[in-house]
C-alpha cells in the first residue's frame, strides 16, 4: 500500500530531509507546514477545525487512538470493539497499550456488523473501530451507525481510513467527521495520497484527545508532547504538505478514477479466467486464485501478497498501471 | 540533537524515499541494508550477533525495551527503574505501557547512584535504565554496576545510547554489550550517527526479547512484526547504513574528536565570561547563564534550548562549527 511519491512530493521530501517537527519551536517552518498539512487532512474528511499531526503512519495512529480513548474513560479493563477485517495494528496497540482487542464478525459483505458489534460491548468499552477502505478488501463500514453505538455505550468511535481516506472524497460512502460523530481518524497520506514515508494522519475532532496524549518535554522549548515517536520526520510532513497542496482536491480524483477504472479492469480479467472475485468498491482487487497458480506468478517476479484467506490481492495504487495489468492478466492467462 | 545528514546518507535517504522495511518480502533490498545496518551497530556496540531493528528514534527504543521487558516479566503491576536524568520518553513509555516509573536520585556528578536506584527497586521490577550520554549533561551512568543491580533482582537493564553511542566508541567510558551485561541499547544513527531523520536503533542480545514484541502480520508475506510502527521509512534505513558504511570508525573518530574538542572550547569561553559551567565530558556544554542573557541571545537568533534546571545548553552535533561558535561567544560577551 506504499507508492512512488509524486514528484513535488519527493521534492519537498528532499528539502526537509534535515527537520524535526517533533521540535517545532527549533523548526518552525517545518511546524508550519504541519499545521497546513492537518488543516488539508481537516478538509479532507469534514473536519472544520481538525487536532492532529502528521505520524509515522496507520499503526501510530491507531495505537493513538486507542491510547487516547484509554486515558479518557479510566476504567480498570479497557476493551476496545473492532469488525475481524481491522488491521492487525490493532493487536499491536492491544498488546502495548493493556487493552483487550474483541472483533466482531462481517457481514455477507465483508463490512463490520453492527449487532455482532453491539454484542462485545459493555462497561469497559472505551473505544469502537470502524474500517473506511479494509486492507484486505477496501469494505467501508458503516460509520454513522458505528458512532451511534459506539456513544450510546460511552465509547468514542475511530475511523481506520488510513488506505481509503484519499480516495473516498469521490464516492458516496458515508465515512467522515461531517457524514458521523466521529471522534478521531487515522489517514495516510504516504499511502494513496502520495506522499513519501513516514507520513500518516492522526486527527481528532476535540482538542481533549490530543491532551490526553500528552507528556512533558523538560529540555525542548515547547512544553508537551502528543505524538507516539519523539523525533519526527521533516520529510514525511514536508512531502504529505506537498502532495496535497498539488493534489487536492482535482489530481486525487484523477488518480481515484484511473485506479478504481483499473481495480474494475483487472476484476474482470480474473473473472474472465474463471477465478471468483470480491467486487472492487475500492481500488482493490481480492481474486480466489489457487495458491500454485500464485507462486508461479511469484516466480515470474510478480510481487503479489494475500488476503488472510489466501486470496490474491491487488491494491491499485498510483504506480499500478494498465499495461502493468495487462502483462499480468497475459501470464495469468498462460497458467 | 539532529543534524544535516552526511552526504552519503542524504543520498542513500533519496534513493530509498519509496521503500518499505516494513514489508520485507515486498522490499528485500531495503530489508538487507537493514540487516547490514544491524551488524554495523553491533559492531559500534560490542554484540556480536545483535537482533534489532532500525527504529523511527530513541523515544521508540525506549518504549520498546519497556514493552519488552514488561512482556517477558508477566508481573501484575510492573515497575521501571531510572534515573531522573533519564529522557522523557520513558515518561511517554509509562503512559503507553502502563508501568510505573521510578526515579532514582543522581550523584554529584549527575551519574545515576546505584544505592538510589537499587533503593526503587522490587520484585515487580521489570527493567533498570542506564543512560549512556544524558540528553542535559552528556553523563554516563555506571553501566557495569547498574547491570548487576538489575541481574540480581531479576530485571533487564536497557541503556539508552541515543545520543551517546555514536562518540562513546572513541571514548575509555564502559557503556555497551561487552563492558556490561547489557540487554537492549537504544543508540540512533540519526543524532551523531550522522544519518537522516529517522534512523533510529533498537538492539537486543536475545532474540527472545525480540520474540516478546513480535505480532502477527496475516497479509504481509512475512508472518510478524516486532517494530513499534507498521510501514517504516526507507529512506531511514538506507542512511544508516550509508552513513556507518561511510564514517565507522574513521569518519566518527574524527567527528568525536572535533565535537569534543568544540566542546571544551565553548566551555572555557563560557568560563571567561564568568559563567559556571558542567564540565563536558562528551561534546555536550551546560552554563549556568540567566534567563534574561538567553533570551537575548535568542532575540539576535541564536536557536538555544534549555535544561530542565534552566542552564543553557549547547550540543557539539557535527553542523556546530567553531566558527558559529566564536560568533556565538562574542554575542554573548557582549551582552
Amino acid at each position: 500500500m506504499c507508492t512512488e511519491p509524486h514528484p513535488a512530493a519527493r521534492d519537498a521530501a528532499e528539502r526537509f530531509l534535515a527537520a524535526n517537527p517533533g521540535d517545532p519551536t527549533t523548526y518552525p517552518t517545518i511546524s508550519a507546514l504541519e499545521d497546513e498539512a492537518v488543516e488539508a487532512l481537516g478538509e479532507m474528511t469534514g473536519l472544520e477545525n481538525p487536532h492532529g499531526y502528521i505520524a509515522s503512519g496507520g499503526t501510530e495512529a491507531n495505537i493513538q487512538a486507542v491510547r487516547a480513548a484509554r486515558n479518557l474513560a479510566e476504567v480498570e479493563a479497557p476493551n476496545v470493539v473492532a469488525p475481524i477485517s481491522a488491521h492487525f495494528s490493532f493487536q499491536k496497540a492491544a498488546d502495548v497499550l493493556g487493552v483487550e482487542l474483541r472483533l466482531a464478525e462481517v457481514d455477507s459483505n465483508r463490512r463490520a456488523d453492527p449487532d455482532a458489534v453491539n454484542e462485545l460491548i459493555d462497561d469497559d468499552t472505551v473505544l469502537v473501530v470502524g474500517i473506511a477502505g479494509t486492507t484486505e478488501y477496501g469494505r467501508v463500514d458503516p460509520i454513522p451507525t458505528l458512532s451511534e453505538i459506539a456513544h450510546d455505550a460511552g465509547a468514542l468511535l475511530h475511523v481506520d481510513a488510513a488506505w481509503g481516506g484519499f480516495v473516498l472524497p469521490f464516492t458516496d460512502y458515508e465515512w467522515n467527521f461531517d457524514h458521523a460523530a466521529v471522534d478521531t481518524m487515522g489517514i495516510d497520506p504516504h499511502k494513496m495520497g502520495q506522499a513519501a514515508v513516514p507520513a500518516g494522519g492522526f486527527l481528532a475532532r476535540e482538542k481533549r484527545v490530543l491532551d490526553a496524549l500528552a507528556v512533558e518535554t523538560p529540555y525542548l522549548e515547547s512544553t508537551s508532547q502528543a505524538t507516539l515517536t519523539g523525533t519526527r520526520s521533516g520529510a514525511g510532513v514536508a512531502s504529505a504538505w506537498a502532495a496535497m497542496d498539488e493534489l487536492w482536491p482535482a489530481g486525487y480524483r484523477e488518480q481515484y478514477e484511473r485506479s478504481q477504472a483499473n481495480a474494475e479492469w483487472i476484476a474482470d480479467a480474473f473473472e474472465s479466467c474463471g477465478y471468483d472475485v470480491v467486487d472492487p468498491v475500492l481500488p482493490l482487487v481480492a481474486a480466489d486464485v489457487p495458491r500454485k497458480t500464485v507462486e508461479s506468478l511469484q516466480s515470474r517476479g510478480w510481487r503479489v501478497s494475500p488476503t488472510g484467506s489466501g486470496e490474491l490481492r491487488i491494491v491499485c495504487m498510483p504506480h499500478v498501471t494498465r499495461s502493468m495489468l495487462e502483462s499480468f492478466a497475459a501470464d495469468l492467462e498462460s497458467l
